[in-house]
């Protein structure tokens, strides 16, 4: 009796999709769900708080990158990290992706266990436990690649490797932030040749990822600075192709720094995560076309939120706050109410402020909020609502929501 | 094919629990899964990011309200909004609880089907299906309690009483900070009498809760501040009291102010929790006896942690980021090393910075990390591991995990 309930509403939701094989052999994890009852209704009759992503948007993002980066050479590796849906990724597949990135041995798994082929993991794995599950990932599907960066770390893969009896694929990480990543110059090369010479790993080349940069304003300050940032994995490419090595993969660039990887030689591929729904952080450091607002793609990803207290003027308080929204700033944007500041400081609780507002709010309405930072928000959901002119077409499963291991 | 590794994953961890009846229905989804195969290690060969409870501790914590409270006429309420989980909240009616607070309909949902009888739930709900919710629940549950803040809402809920055909029981919440409540005085009085003619709603007395002052820092300076901030509830009570409602609940406090609600005549109950686990905002805020920590209650709760790069001197790159441990500050803090920095910027790397470490440190050692602020890091994890003698006890999940409506 005690589970009925939650039984039926993750059903409805699709939050049981993972475990779908308890249910029926047909209704597969990845599957967006078209069949809930909350299909074709409005998103503002959505209950809340609802995270809901412009199906619309988002496909003009997946395309959007593509069509700027036609010609270069330079290819799409999303990163699943900001989305963490199965589905959204088979979608970028489907749209021309080489593959796809993922933070986590976790994440990989979901990805590889629901159809997406060709996962790049750019965390390494150190445990025992992770190198197990990674080796075992490995055999089951051959388009599993991981990330070393340390020289202890390629041994232990080299023998997990073997005790699978498997050849595993390896990119080795550049350091470029101080945060993950071997030394760019000698350490980068002399770790690149030692994985070339295990019998079970494959070196397939590098990943370097500028994490500081992508958010800096200013597309013009941004590119000088990235371009800077870059020099010594370029040098480190350039001694490693010397070197005979294969630089079949060289990955790296954000949503921030998409269109500045051409000028790299050798470079192939960007692992643009947040391009598909924007977010406040990234729609304030400007773009090439447009200094004050980032534009090159269209903020698709919003909560639905209630008003519950209207007691003080100037003041509304909704039903959204740190369990729905994160305590990123800048913080959330009130479609519509360019004068409203948003706080979810509050665990439970968002609080508006505001001086004017384009009309009177009563307790039950529902405002939209363009969310501050997409990768920990959409971490808090279990589904995200597909909408297309303002109805819910979809329910997709977030399945690797809370996969952190 | 697809969904089998998750499944089984899903089970091992307890996850799943909440849709127990697929599977028997001898597995109830409250249970603390005692069968996992973790159950025994050492909580230092847990796979990170580990979210660990240890178990003494959170008993101590339990207990200590309790012990503390005694003789002074307040009972304790505690708050699951903290810890979501049905198993813990079984444990605090167990020692003595009155009830516990939820904050919303799906966290009180949860609770009520999972065996906790008496649920105060402070939010309001507003929307019509949240209503719905409300009303089902109380028919199935009798000791369901839900707030009203304001004349309409009042309404509505007497409307959805008397369609479900039931007698709704109702607390009125009373404004402190601005956020929730309505205003103290007159209003509150108007509402609670409007409430208590109304033949479908129940009045059974008031909450009121000062979030503000919580986390004041310095136990004198706090006490100060609470018993100013509460002097409009307590008159209201007065009045309330004077016209002849039933007061039989007067509830409010929290881990920061347990200890001086017993000031206030007619107060029944606090709404603690966080004192469960302690956590760095907490701790930093001082109590009666120490001013430099709050220490009437042991931190409890940590995160394991794995190092994953030691490439730069003063600097240890860990697992674990705002996804695992939140951009709450003060930040984590790495227990045996005080003179450690831990930054959760990143959304999957936790960076650490020191100039002293009592031992030199290797990629893929351990960590075990006090957490910034409860309630949001809880909300990221499916389980938490329940540690005695530093050994997995058991493994205890998350239920109410992402239920924010």
């Amino acid at each position: 009796m005690g589970s009925f309930l939650n039984r039926r509403k993750f059903i409805q939701t699709g939050a049981l999709a993972g475990a779908a094989g308890l249910l029926s052999p047909s209704l597969r994890a990845q599957s967006i769900d078209t069949s809930s009852s909350v299909i074709g209704k409005s998103k503002w009759d959505l209950d809340s708080p609802a995270l809901c992503v412009d199906l619309d948007k988002m496909s003009q993002n997946i395309k959007g990158v593509h069509t700027a980066l036609q010609g270069t050479g330079v290819g799409v590796r999303p990163h699943i990290k900001t989305h963490k849906c199965p589905a959204i990724a088979k979608m970028q597949m489907d749209a021309g992706a080489v593959g796809i990135c993922a933070a986590k041995i976790s994440e990989s798994e979901v990805m590889l266990e629901n159809g997406i082929k060709d996962v790049l993991m750019t965390g390494v794995n150190v445990t025992a436990p992770k190198i197990e599950r990674a080796m075992a990932l490995r055999k089951k599907h051959t388009g599993f690649i991981q990330a070393v960066d340390n020289p202890q770390n390629a041994k232990d893969l080299q023998d997990a490797a073997k005790a699978a009896g498997i050849i595993a694929d390896v990119v080795v990480d550049i350091d470029v932030i101080k945060r993950s990543g071997v030394l760019p110059g000698e350490p980068a090369l002399a770790l690149a040749q030692m994985v070339d010479k295990m019998p079970n790993l494959r070196f397939r080349g590098i990943l370097a990822y500028d994490g500081g940069v992508q958010h800096v304003k200013g597309f013009q300050n941004r590119k000088k600075k990235a371009l800077k940032n870059f020099e010594p994995v370029v040098a480190t490419y350039e001694k490693m192709k010397a070197a005979g090595l294969n630089m079949e993969i060289f990955s790296g660039g954000g949503t921030g720094t998409y269109n500045m990887m051409s000028n790299f030689p050798g470079f192939t591929d960007v692992q643009v995560g947040s391009y598909l729904f924007m977010d406040r952080q990234y729609m304030v450091i400007g773009g090439e076309n447009n200094e004050n607002e980032y534009d090159d793609f269209v903020p698709s990803l919003t909560v639905m939120t209630t008003i519950i207290n209207t007691n003080h003027p100037g003041r509304l308080i909704t039903d959204s706050g740190a369990k729905s929204l994160t305590i990123n700033r800048p913080t959330a944007m009130v479609i519509g109410e360019p004068g409203f500041t948003y706080s979810a400081g509050s665990d439970e609780y968002g609080t508006i402020r505001f001086e004017e507002s384009s009309r009177s709010y009563k307790v039950g309405d529902k405002l939209e909020v363009i969310i501050p930072h997409c990768d920990p928000v959409i971490n808090l959901y279990d589904v995200m609502y597909g909408i297309r002119n303002d109805r819910v077409e979809s329910v997709i499963p977030i399945l690797a929501r809370g996969k952190s291991q």
